[in-house]
């Protein structure tokens, strides 16, 4: 092992992590460093043989509509390499010493531990994706046919899974799969089964799509119903059936069974913090690190992505929102301030959008703000309202139905959030909604603002300003 | 003649035009004294025998998208007097006399004229479309085969127009059309006559959306090109031909001769006005009424619509925005307001969309905001910068080019307008940007807001954020 070195040599910025939060952080440390003219060493360590791909594009991997696990991959190492990154990969850090400045890293082929001396220290983590106790086998490992969808190995995995016939042997049955989770990638990857050809269950222990209300999210169950995926509702997984270390069936707690080939782990992730637990900095109560309006989290130590909490802008408190939206814009932060820099971090809205599409079926998922229950619980007193407009013209062939909840608060007509439910060209106005939350205007604000009509495009009254004024007229 | 009657009759309301300014109003008073328990009767006088059209649908019309002219109208005469309203079809309002509180109207098939009292006015006359000199005859008609765009009567027109041969009898030709007009219309009308098949050429005076800056019109003329239409920009018509009444070709300033079968005026409109000029009501440089915030003329007269000047919100001054969205929104405050109430219309940030699609082209267009050389002539000291990213991820075959324009204000960072030219999806994204507008926000808070990102939507770093952000490094 090395020791940490003299400060007489060149600064050295190492970040643990080289997906969207790291590699952002990297290459703005590079950028700013270079635009002072200071010379830095930034050095990366990642645990996988993948860089800065994208995990929201997996589903569409395993859907077919992108063909190889390569276009997931926005820059190879190489890349990152020649821009100037001295990119570890396959290395895994084990511990951080923030006395020392340093941290130790194993190559995860084996072979002596390293250590790295830093000036400066790049969180950038991630999250681990929850597996329960029924995925993992006695000797821990994941059961045959199950498994999460994370990162580009889960991806492979999948590509696999999705091209083998049915383990059952019986060819000429119907592949099935049973999606576990109604979050985002439960339903992204229901999607993608359903494309694949598999009779496809989604179970979920609430709704489809609790992030928004549960009037919207029965919206949202009718059509993945309607799209062919067999919805199951507040019911968790009770149990199992392997046979021949592969799944056969999933026992929910409603009783029933559910023979599958496939089981598809869609129960959110939780902040991979294990290395910063161990190193003594403080960890939040949904288990991420609280970085300041900086990011920081120790002095020279900053933290940026899925491993961190964030605030939230309209309840001013710590909340869980492990996006890639966010990784990138924290990653850049830390990457500015590592150099000097005091770029600070504005916190989020929990914005939010998918879609569902099978044949003949399109809808579009969208929430920003709060919801009814966290508006209600942050004091608010809420008044809401659904409305349903259209896309486009009543005349125009685009039209296609847009359901939108507005959620505001009564003393002081405040927007505090917008649901959108509906079919093609919905989803997406969710952020001129983020917009009018950002700035904090009201409700009367969007009712009355200058937003775009042509026939194409919109209403004359813009779906979401007519679903403002109507709750508008109601306060 | 009847003469003004005693005040103790029922409080008397009467509207000039029953389009959507003037209906909205109408229906909005009559909810509004509902509520109030007052007695009130709403009269609409209209000089057409349409209430209510989409006149922003004739295109799609005349395209053939849509297939009748009744699927424009939004409400018939009966379904607006069912619900309340003394509507008065096919009759001319020739006085107004604000002593008295009369106004004079005769009936288009002839007869004396009538008198009808108000206690408040709601002037709501629209906008004439320009016609130039050389499409009008020495008998004042328009030349055979040259229409405006603007009412169900030009729709008709259009349809008959667009279904008949050529008129040089020559039906093995492809028939020849020439739209005069590069802005919204003009490029809407010349997608409608090559999808019915004429052979297209769009001359304009200046560019092909000229409401656009320069670089970005230039995008959008390139595309309308390659979809098919001959595009001569910086050319005006010097004079056309006409052939037994009907016109043959067109001669441009630039010496240049387009035959043609029939020539579309897309030249703008100007506000309907003269009743309220002769009546002693100012009018602003632009030829509008000139409301106050109340949408207020004069004592117990209020204004709504394309017969108004308004207030551009980023300059604080008055201006031409003729659309729809600005009359149902101003119509409705001036019906609240004849009833006691006090509602306010918060001015117009120019935001405006369109599309052009044809065989194998889709080009959306939209701005809001100031473009560079108002902004400039405002005052400000512009920073601007056009970034092309992607309306969804790299790897999604839905993504399509989205060029951003930012322009900023370099002292305040200000947000002062956006302009998007791109591919399908692309456009309505404008609105996000004028949430940003109406909220007085910076070009950094366009960086930093959490919007909304999935592969089928968005990139990671939305493309006018990401867009905002290069401009926003940059300042």
């Amino acid at each position: 092992m090395s020791t940490a070195v003299p400060s007489t040599q060149r600064e050295q910025i190492v970040v643990i992590g080289a997906d969207a939060a790291g590699m952002s952080a990297a290459h703005q440390a590079l950028r700013s460093a270079k635009a002072a003219g200071r010379d830095v060493d930034v050095i990366a360590l990642e645990k996988t043989s993948d860089t800065s791909y994208s995990a929201c594009g997996i589903p569409y991997l395993v859907a077919g509509t992108v063909g190889t696990t390569d276009e997931l991959s926005a820059r190879t190492p190489e890349k990152h390499r020649a821009m100037g990154v001295d990119l570890r990969m396959n290395v895994t850090a084990t511990q951080i010493d923030l006395d020392t400045r340093t941290v130790t890293y194993a190559h995860n082929t084996g072979g002596a531990q390293e250590v790295v001396r830093f000036d400066k220290l790049v969180l950038a983590t991630g999250a681990h994706p929850i597996i329960p106790d029924w995925a993992v086998t006695a000797e821990g490992e994941l059961v045959g046919g199950v498994h999460p969808v994370k990162d580009l190995d889960h991806a492979r995995h999948w590509l696999d899974l999705v091209s083998r016939p049915s383990p059952g042997g019986d060819t000429a049955t119907r592949r099935r799969a049973v999606v576990v989770g109604g979050g985002y990638i439960g339903v992204e990857m229901a999607e993608a089964m359903v494309q694949r050809g598999f009779s496809t269950t989604l179970l979920t222990r609430s709704a489809v799509m609790s992030s928004l209300d549960s009037d919207m999210s029965e919206r949202v169950r009718e059509t993945v119903q309607a799209g062919g995926v067999d919805v199951v509702t507040n019911t968790t997984v009770a149990d199992i059936d392997i046979v021949d270390g592969h799944v056969r069936s999933v026992t929910g707690s409603n009783g029933q069974v559910y023979p599958t080939d496939v089981v598809v782990l869609g129960l959110g992730v939780r902040p991979a913090t294990e290395l910063g637990v161990a190193a003594g900095l403080p960890i939040g109560e949904r288990g991420g690190y609280l970085p300041n309006e900086r990011q920081e989290v120790a002095e020279g130590v900053w933290a940026a992505g899925d491993c961190c909490e964030v605030i939230d802008r309209i309840r001013g408190k710590y909340v869980l929102a492990p996006l890639g939206t966010h990784a990138n814009k924290q990653g850049r932060i830390c990457g500015y301030n590592t150099v000097g820099g005091s770029h600070e971090f504005p916190g989020v809205l929990g914005t939010a959008i998918t879609r569902f599409v099978s044949a003949g079926t399109h809808v579009e998922v969208a929430r920003t703000g709060l919801g009814t229950r966290e508006a209600t619980e942050a004091g608010f007193e809420v008044e809401s309202l659904v409305t349903v407009g259209g896309t486009a013209s009543g005349y125009m062939p685009e039209r296609s139905p847009i359901a939108t909840k507005i959620i505001a608060d009564r003393r002081t007509r405040r927007l505090l959030g917008v649901q959108i439910v509906g079919g093609a060209q919905s989803a997406k106005r969710i952020d001129t909604a983020a917009a009018v939350l950002w700035g904090e205007m009201s409700v009367d604000d969007l009712a009355a603002m200058d937003l775009s009509y042509a026939p194409p495009f919109a209403t004359v009254w813009e779906a979401i300003q007519l679903a403002a004024r109507r709750l508008s007229d109601r306060m």
